[in-house]
């Protein structure tokens, strides 16, 4: 029997490269897709370039779509200075990319059409995040009844799914199952700065680092 | 007092062109916004660039989101013909390009929410359309409350709407509205294939042609 297919968000982070292990572990063809969004650096990139190759997928489609043409973020405006003081709750930070989440969704959509996909996977979580209003369940809900309505296949009763296997677990219990599947941690990259060692001051590096000592003081 | 900013999406054919007139007569200031998709052919964005200056647009971002990567469409994938044979009733053609719009609206209200704008105008309408499930009312209000929700400004009760003031009117309204506005007619383009001239047989010429012909016969 042929596999059924999915689509996965690769950002090159260690979120979406363990929600795409958990698909080809449930025995899912796995399609990667990038987005080359005017992000401040190829670092990103060139981590999901890496992860696609240690997945073995077949297709890995890397699609440009510039949103630092309006800019609006400080992930996509050298401009603006990337926050280095920590997470603050209620508050949502200058890395937010405006619609960033919902562009690539729709991207993501677009490509499981056209290949008969039965899921798009997404890394999104819901608890250790840095407050973005597109990481958060209902965010999600909204986007599956849109996703149902706006596609031939979904007008048909077979829509798109939107899987998010992560949304309700926290960074540590991410970081286990990352471990458990035996993804490559060294060669995913969640910091935002692009230098040659992660910077460990941005909320992205601090979210993983203080999952990572939390997770060497367990028992795992 | 600043005026208050729209973002129009202007795919360079009539319907898209009289939203656009129809935001500007309410005193708008209108951003454009056009997507170099991999549609067949260039003509639609000429035309879209014509009517911004006709509109004497101050910023018109034209985006490349390369559709045709993966096809699924005869807009998007040469190989697939275009129909000739006319609109069926409850078919959607082979020119429904999947996630088309999702991905357009989507990058629309990252514009918007850039750019602190009050609207994206959309030239959707619903009535003599090619049963396209992204054009139709239902679609559009599941859109709004995912906007509501992805968005900083929408969590802040601030929300871009997405104004569709064609959705209920047919093509001869819109061209009645069209004449009323000025629009160019001669400057949009509708026709999928990018010869010279109009081939006058395909879905989208067929619409308009017929509107024009029952707009002769009535009385204006």
């Amino acid at each position: 029997m042929t596999k059924e297919t999915c689509i996965a968000l690769l950002s090159g982070g260690l979120d979406s490269a363990t929600a795409t292990a958990l698909a080809i572990e449930k025995g899912y063809k796995v399609l990667g897709l990038s987005f080359d969004y005017g992000q401040r650096h190829r670092k990103e990139l060139k981590a999901a370039k890496q992860l696609s190759n240690h997945f073995g997928l077949e297709t890995h489609h890397i699609i440009q779509v510039d949103l630092s043409m309006w800019g609006g973020s400080a992930l996509t405006d050298k401009n603006q200075k990337l926050p280095s003081d920590g997470v603050k709750e209620g508050v949502i930070p200058n890395t937010y990319v405006p619609g960033r989440n919902t562009v690539f969704i729709a991207i993501g959509l677009s490509l499981a059409e056209a290949t008969n996909s039965k899921k798009v996977i997404l890394g999104i979580n819901a608890m250790d995040y840095s407050g973005y209003p597109d990481c958060r369940p209902d965010y999600l809900d909204a986007f599956q009844l849109l996703a149902n309505l706006a596609s031939k296949s979904g007008r048909e009763g077979k829509s798109t799914e939107l899987w998010a296997p992560l949304i309700d677990l926290s960074k540590v219990q991410i970081m286990k199952e990352a471990m458990r599947l035996k993804i490559p941690i060294n060669k995913t990259w969640s910091c935002y700065s692009g230098n040659d060692e992660p910077c460990g001051i941005c909320d992205s590096c601090r979210i993983r680092n203080e999952a990572m000592k939390k997770l060497n003081h367990s028992n795992l």
